[in-house]
């Protein structure tokens, strides 16, 4: 069954982990794990390291040559009457200093307690969601 | 810590569920979770559905259009020091029909035993596997 966009918002939400794709202008889609928070339909996902070692990040290369990007959330077990996923289409800009940068982080350090002794260092990717969609092989609650 | 091609295998072929990213020819990755099997440095992934319904599937277009994709594979828990994550990038043929894709029907058949008593009976999606990357937070076992 589909599901409507404040259910995929919710369940997004709850979900401690997401993955983020992006594709470059050579069309090769990358893909890599991420935390991240959600504020109304902006999701938000930092880079831990310094940013002198992530200029090269290719996910922040590839954002730059083509800002729209994927996330996705899903739920797995054995009993595949309870799978299902979220994903939001959206629109990516990097925010590499200043305030919207600053109030990223504390949206993030809020949500994981393992950023609180060392919060990210590097740019924030900020996706402003355009499109929700969500499949649940049944309607039991996630 | 940087994990090596043996290692991205030996993980990733003990993970139950990954995540599949396509990229169409519009540029917008796409991203869905799938059921696998590897078998050597070919990954087969199914298409539950019946062919006709799934000639409009995005992630098949996308294939059409742009073999490319990645596939990603991630561990999470609370504990940081025991995040982990493999990438397979490659190359996807789609297999309708004939003996290939019996012998992939047969493979994810002989994974999952929920595919026992109902098998995919949609096209298959064999990923020639280019290039493996993988990180571990910590040299703890996976």
């Amino acid at each position: 069954m589909r599901l409507d966009p404040e259910e995929c918002r919710r369940r997004l939400a709850g979900a401690p982990v997401a993955r983020l794709a992006s594709t470059g202008a050579d069309g090769r889609p990358h893909l890599v794990p991420v935390t991240f928070a959600l504020r109304d339909d902006v999701l938000i996902i930092g880079i831990d390291q310094k940013p002198k070692t992530t200029t090269n990040l290719r996910r922040l290369r590839n954002i730059a040559e083509n800002p729209r990007v994927a996330l996705l959330a899903d739920h797995y077990e054995p009993d595949w009457t309870r799978l299902w996923w979220v994903r939001a289409d959206g629109t990516a800009v990097v925010e590499h200093d200043g305030s919207g940068r600053e109030a990223a982080v504390a949206e993030l350090v809020g949500r994981y307690p393992q950023y609180r002794r060392d919060p990210p260092r590097g740019p924030m990717i900020m996706i402003t969601v355009d499109r929700w969609t969500g499949w649940a092989a049944s309607a039991a609650p996630a």
